[in-house]
């Protein structure tokens, strides 16, 4: 009987040693099991790999396993997006929030997942669109987080949000972020926000820096599409990004408008998948260092 | 042609002269409009009602105003739950996150609803309940929030959270708050929960002043059971409460499960009903106080 | 017998009618009373007062009154700093943290104040260094703050802060924020700092956004200099600024010294200033609007 | 020549066997170095000490070295309160804020301390006087905090705050911490306060959960009285504890005030104390386990 995944792209930095040795084993692996496997051209040498662009990915693989850590999972979200492509990611280290397979076990772990035996994880990926003054658009899609962020010291941001043409706010502060459960354990806990698990089809809107104390994050349903725009403000400069990458400048006369993805991003998981473990290791909740009864005691 | 609702019921505290006096003025206008009005005893000759217990409402009448404050649409709620009957709230004065119909719209606002001009909105109500070590059952519903809090100071509990029997985590702390989104905007926002939109079927997990700081508000479906238990630590005191009323102490052989009620409750809002604007109104969004360019200029 | 300030200079943007306004009357008033009036060329016909440089404030005159908002204080309070001269704000329109005196009652409070009759409120002043590759230096002064940010969305800061030589942190984020008790009400407070009462010879240092959610705010006190330096970490860019004017970029060469200026700057108030009661008004703590006691009852 | 301490009292609850041991082992050593050694009556014979009531250490000894853990050292802070004997506390197991000395080094340290090689750390205590209707009077001194408190769940403590007999402001929440430099890394951060070093003169009081979201945390130069008050409200139940401690029922007649004890607690460090190395081990700040670059990379 067959292998449940038969056409497995490899995506990875196979110039850091860390990524391009676990990289090099599982092609190994893969091949031994009968499994073709895929990599862009700059990877094609060392795996044994076919070569196809990454952009072919949607049609011509059915897995896509990415080494590294959590950002190159971000990166390979972008590259699957709009197909049905699923991922699975081997952190070259630590465990990622992402990248929940370490090399210790990922042999093992891809073992089971040929067999079948795995989870599918679905998650809401997120679709950015800038719309300029003249008509032009700029488009951008986000696992984690749609970023507006003053791009001046000293000057606050003052900017409004709807959803589905529904005023909301006026905000003033430093900016805003718009996260998915994904990326509400990235940057927009940093500012305040909530963790949101990822089943959950929502978003939340966290203001950063808020000038207004009471402006707190706002966790809202995913269905909607939520639309941010600059207030005229002598020559504020803003910018937009989208998983860590910039969309340019955001201008007065810009629309932003946020919505999910027609598509959701597929993880696959090992057996064992847990996220609250996941959770627990990340933000340490199992370590307890400040001594917990602060009592004057004897003992 | 009928009105929408023809058996109305009416509930509020009539010694109080701000609530006896539009529950008076509703009642008569209703009885104008050819609708059968109800009332629990006490409020029966001031309205020319037919008094019915609250217990009948259930069966008896197609919808109940309440005159009040929140919390008397918290009351209100628990009087409804377990049946379809809605629920219409009239402040009694200043505008309530749940009591949205003012005294001096409320007749334009009944003439509305009763035209069938209006808008069901539908709310989480959580179900909580205490299995103590004897097998016996304690329970309770919220529309707000379900809350543990220590009862004793100058000592930290210590408790496990678990969702649909998955352990979640371990928390140290003052306690913990199960918030519907209704209840996002009560105690748990002043315990740093963020505020969820209403029709988000989700609830929100916040840590009341926890040990850990990385013990962070979770924002889960509302579609599996959330599960608290104490550990032992000594003699520790701690108690539930369901909308601010105390189910009993808590004990470390007690376990806490909290799950979405079968039934939502409906609140029933006349035209233009605008949750932010509310929002925006009881959280003195509108308002600027600091002055927003703290930058040395000369104007 | 004389007044206690007999050269008073005035200080304003008088192209603002709200502005300008007030400086006429306040030079009137000044004059009528045997003051000696002195304003910066710009202002000198419209006052009738007598012109001088504002570099010359520091010898000649021993009073400056700003007119503005608190952004014209914390300029006035740079040109007044390094030397003794007190500054007295006057406000356009509402109360300011620090331009405290209403255009209603200002005429009132000088008379009170030429008596004799007012409270001297000394407050800190920061002085940032910033020492380049290069040995060349950047200075600023700060009533308010001295704050360090990113310019480039979707990249930390990485930073670390030493007191007088002692290594403290290092941190990751947006950047950091040292602010006065003066600025503790200002950009600290949105980023999660305390406030800090004026009298109190501190500064805290609060990391904006800070990836590591221990990483809190800290008071110290002022008598120590505060390092900070940014690690290497690719092509990074972040920016200083002073009271909301930029210093310049930050680079990981640079070495940035925040320490208290050799002189503080004193603030004249009329009498019966009250520091809480500016805190009460500007940060809304009078007004309670979500309902208090959110429990379910009757009324 | 001598030894910088001569009568050394030790403390410690010895029936933990982790404290017992060291215990034991300092008294032989202590003594072996010609140093006489203390202890209250119930550790005299394991310790060859001379037995004296903790009440006597502020006369007859020099040094009190404190065996536990941090609430053995609050508790010490209470023995020597008044005096000026000073404190040296040597943890069981892991670092303290407080106890900073391990077991392993402990024998070490002692000889750098009996040679004089210490640092002295002067820490700020506070006295806590509750004045009840009746004219009688409760007391206590707190190393770390001041706490008041609601004992009820589902109700909101109303009180107000004033320094020196100015007003400050109302609250409404779970209560207040008023916290010195050394319990503002106890519960306070939990409330969201800000750490304060040590050396500054200040208290820092927390809102605790409060019910307006601009009731931020203040700090205050230590020099003058905090007093509190509970506004009556029904039948609410309140309660003060310093350092975990209950000072007893707070009630609407009462008035706590909390100044500056007359005299501080000096602790002995051995050479090499780092506070800001306590602060990074306490509250991880070295460690780093969300992936900093949550940024969409190939790597």
């Amino acid at each position: 009987m067959g292998v449940e995944f038969n056409k497995v792209a490899i995506l990875g930095r196979h110039d850091d040693a860390r990524v391009a040795e676990p990289m090099t084993a599982i092609a190994g692996h893969l091949t031994k099991r009968g499994v073709a496997v895929f990599a862009s051209d700059e990877n094609r040498l060392e795996l044994g790999a076919t070569h196809i662009a990454e952009q072919q990915f949607h049609d011509a693989v059915d897995l896509v396993i990415a080494v590294g850590g959590d950002g190159t999972m971000l990166y390979a979200a972008g590259v699957v997006a709009g197909s049905d492509v699923p991922l699975l990611g081997v952190n070259r280290g630590r465990l990622g929030f992402l990248a929940d397979v370490t090399p210790d076990e990922m042999l093992t772990s891809l073992d089971h997942v040929l067999a079948g035996d795995y989870e599918r994880d679905s998650r809401l990926l997120l679709d950015a669109e800038v719309r300029h003054a003249d008509g032009s658009m700029t488009n951008g899609h986000a696992l984690n987080d749609v970023v507006v962020l003053r791009r001046e010291t000293g000057r606050m941001l003052d900017f409004e949000t709807s959803i589905a043409g529904k005023y909301v706010n006026t905000h003033s502060g430093d900016g805003l972020v718009v996260a998915t459960p994904t990326g509400s354990t990235a940057y927009a806990l940093s500012c305040g926000g909530p963790i949101i698990e990822p089943r959950l089809n929502a978003v939340v809107i966290v203001p950063v820096c808020p000038h207004t104390l009471t402006d707190r994050p706002l966790v809202t349903q995913a269905d909607r599409p939520i639309e941010v725009v600059l207030l005229e403000r002598g020559d504020l400069k803003a910018e937009i990004s989208v998983d860590g990458h910039s969309l340019g400048a955001f201008l007065p006369s810009d629309k932003l408008t946020i919505r999910a993805a027609d598509s959701r991003i597929t993880f696959i998981h090992p057996p064992g998948y847990d996220y609250f473990e996941i959770l627990r290791t990340k933000l340490y909740w199992g370590l307890d260092s400040r001594n917990r009864g602060d009592r004057a005691r004897k003992t």
